[in-house]
């Protein structure tokens, strides 16, 4: 694997810290995938032979993205057909989404998420259908690798509540028989034991955790980590959490769950146990560094400091939530309390593209209190989000993330020019400058492991015009009998399923009216 | 004028009477600037023999955008240096930031704003100096009538309250003796009686008021419509407000203010008069259809009525508002009581580059409230905003705004071959697919008045590059004494204001604590 010198006018980095290095006229030497040392440009080069030179004068250096929360998707659940709605029912309505190559469609999502700069991706598999599970993954982590980003994969996991939050076979016993019979159909189709799930586990840790995908010698690129996922505590039996907290032990890998997404699964909580879903997990003393939590959006104050007591980690899916109507995420009293907060797309972005350079645009407005001394998120607390943080619960904590000597070479060089064109005051940060103003099409090389994955945007490994072509070509075959069918059972379950929600409304499961975190704006 | 045919795959267009059209297959005949029919594009077609055809089966056609809400500033506040911060805070920084050429600076503007399909653009400009204000305004309407835009234009005026909210000797006599001194210098040089403010006015309506800009023959073109601006309650006295309402009824033109942009401008109300600033401006019989009040973030439900009960509008601009941390306004209580809500970026929007498309998607994430049944503004509201709603304030009312026979031909055309790639499920709406992913480089052409503007997204009229290279040449000359000297005293005047607010939050002028509309996380 070749060495080079990356060269930028600034680099600005998080330092892992809680800081923000920011250096000028600088470069960073890597070799064999791996920083090796990072400092001014003039000192590197008068003694480094590097087999490639990079960047110059009109770059940003930062590291590569690290998108703490996806789904795949790169086309679109719109473009599938699924408008945004409440998540309760979206979900029930992506059920008639049609099937799609799973090897094509992850290696499209991976050129896209790269071309904003988002170099790893923590991926957290739906549960397809249990009889396709293993290809499904294989393909997914085959587009992944070939693409040649690094992703900590896990594959979710649901053993109860799986049409609302409630027993499967108590809510369809409410329903029309004949739909009934047709939802149980469905959900036949994912019918996994815990046994089965951590069996799969094992088998794709075996099998993938640290696998390479580098050019030359790959003994230095290993790209994968394998991580558990119990869905979320009102999909999970107490037992599989518990089994899942021994395995993750075991085999000392990080957890990736969704949790309190939206109110209603707060409320869940309350009716389940008389108590929030953070506490319930605090009971069973699920609760650990190793875990990360996406969405967190109906965190109490007591729930932030439970997390971050216990080292846990919050992914903040900022677009997805607003989409998705789940609200904002108390992500300032996160910060002040010391929880690590990470950030991820949820193959929901603002834009609908997974663009993370957007997403942590949104992310640096949508928290900033009002009032002169509220809290209000820095810039440097995004970059952190974004890279070091998120990289903490992928399981390459440690390796990436931060530009400094001995972590691995992924970085972005972001072009200055357009972004201080036709002015710049010299007085402005740098930073400043790149968050409040980059964009995917400013984002010129995308290196991972020190190999070049794009060049002026352009994807080095693969031809995406190509990739995208065959998926056109796949996806224009007329939608089959069985996603129809499904659709319309969706659509007959939808009246049932939002009835149920509603029939909440009397006690914690209404619109939240507590004292929230964020008073944006004021009734009286 | 030559006439022209327009075809599109899809129109969309708000009806201009709450609901949304959508018609396939469809074409526009616009002769002289103005649409005389819309319909079936084969019918249109073979009745027609225009000098012109557009368009085509791979376009939706969208009315022409209308930015309710701007103060110029193609290169924005950001590259000047100022960052983003409290309201309060932020404007006294931008008291440092450098002087610029105005017809550059608007004319390189409104190519911005053109190029992501703004057609019209309500501008307040800036109180500059009282020496060069006639050169400065002749200058911008100048910029926007070459660069081929409408523009409902309005100088804004404050006679009171130039520092922090209070009277600014009654201030500045708290302050080091050197640094009130050098303040009342900078005050001076936009001291400005109310006569001569109307008499500005008047002179800038005689000339401006109905200017053309077009190809061709003008007549039918006219271009600017001249408004009245008082600043904001706290910015104006009760007299000055009174005489505006009557210059307004008697030249029968829109007045166009700020309005309770901040929790501290609500709290200036209750610690004036012992009400909102709504219910004072009520009290003043100043509400009414022609009144335009931008942000309004904290208006409380009774405010709410007022406007909506008085027909007056509110200009959100949700990137603002989130930027200058002054939180999110209550746009859905204002469309369900029936309250015309336009939008505009007041030139923070979130990308820093006056995208209305992008601010378009920013509010139709935002006003998302959790919860089934909860409301949810719809793709179809914001639509409005970004144009039926927002024309209405501009004074070219009916004209604009709307695609329908006899407005004005103002028009995008929306390429759908990159929203719809590699695939689109045949179910979805056109309006969700333009609304949820078209970006910037998806508006293929802009049609204002019969004329087009943009086509393959390149500027017919002015040579963008021409312009920037002006800019750039302008702007790299050194910063001047004045500016670095007034640079200096608002960093010695921050501390001062920044105390004189924090003494505001022992009683209503702290950081808010009200029952809100939005409930987006909780505490407890």
């Amino acid at each position: 694997m070749p060495s080079s010198l990356i060269r930028g006018k600034y680099l600005i980095s998080p330092t892992g810290t809680g800081d923000t290095t920011v250096l000028s006229d600088v470069a960073i030497y890597q070799k064999d995938g791996v920083i090796t040392e990072v400092g001014p440009w003039q000192d590197l080069r008068s003694r480094h032979q590097p087999d490639e030179e990079l960047g110059g004068p009109d770059f940003a250096i930062i590291p590569g993205l690290v998108n703490s929360h996806h789904h795949g998707r790169g086309v679109t659940t719109l473009q599938m057909g699924t408008c945004d709605d409440c998540l309760e029912l979206w979900i029930l309505d992506g059920w008639g989404r049609r099937p799609y190559d799973h090897y094509l469609m992850t290696l499209y999502t991976a050129l896209i998420m790269l071309e904003s700069g988002t170099t790893t991706v923590m991926y957290n598999h739906p549960q397809t259908a249990t009889a396709t599970l293993k290809e499904d993954v294989d393909a997914v982590l085959r587009g992944f690798l070939d693409a040649g980003m690094r992703v900590a994969f896990s594959s979710y996991f649901r053993n109860q509540n799986r049409v609302v939050y409630a027993a499967d076979q108590e809510f369809l016993s409410g329903l029309p028989a004949d739909l009934a019979e047709g939802i149980n159909r469905h959900l036949a189709a994912t019918d996994m034991t815990d046994d089965e799930y951590f069996a799969f586990f094992e088998e794709t840790y075996r099998q993938y955790n640290g696998q390479a995908s580098g050019q030359g010698s790959d003994q230095l690129s290993d790209k994968v980590r394998v991580l558990l996922s119990p869905s979320n505590v009102q999909w999970n039996t107490d037992e599989f959490l518990q089994r899942t907290r021994e395995t993750a032990l075991r085999y000392n890998t990080p957890i990736h769950m969704h949790l309190v997404e939206s109110n209603y699964q707060k409320a869940f909580g309350m009716r389940t146990w008389g108590k929030t879903p953070v506490e319930h997990l605090q009971d069973l003393e699920f609760l650990g560094p190793g875990l990360s939590c996406a969405h967190a959006v109906w965190l109490t104050e007591r729930d932030i400091d439970l997390l971050a007591g216990a080292g846990a980690t919050v992914c903040h899916n900022a677009s997805s939530n607003l989409r998705l109507k789940n609200g904002i995420a108390p992500v300032n009293p996160m910060l002040a309390r010391g929880l690590n907060v990470a950030m991820g797309t949820d193959s929901t972005a603002i834009n609908d593209d997974d663009d993370l350079l957007q997403e942590m645009r949104l992310v640096s407005k949508l928290h900033r209190q009002p009032g002169i001394g509220a809290p209000a998120i820095t810039s440097g607390q995004v970059l952190a989000m974004a890279t070091a943080n998120a990289a903490s619960p992928t399981g390459f904590t440690g390796e990436i993330g931060v530009l400094e000597a001995g972590r691995r070479a992924d970085m972005l060089l972001v072009r200055l020019s357009d972004l201080e064109d036709p002015y710049l005051d010299a007085d402005l940060p740098p930073l400043e400058v790149v968050l409040g103003r980059a964009r995917a099409h400013d984002v010129a090389s995308v290196i991972v492991n020190g190999e070049v994955l794009t060049r002026d945007g352009v994807h080095q490994r693969v031809n995406k015009d190509e990739v995208r072509r065959e998926l056109r070509e796949q996806l224009s075959r007329p939608l089959e009998q069985q996603t129809m069918e499904t659709r319309s059972m969706a659509a007959r379950l939808r009246p049932y399923a939002e009835s149920f929600y509603r029939s909440w409304a009397d006690d914690s499961g209404g619109p939240p009216t507590g004292i929230p975190h964020y008073v944006y704006n004021s009734r009286t």
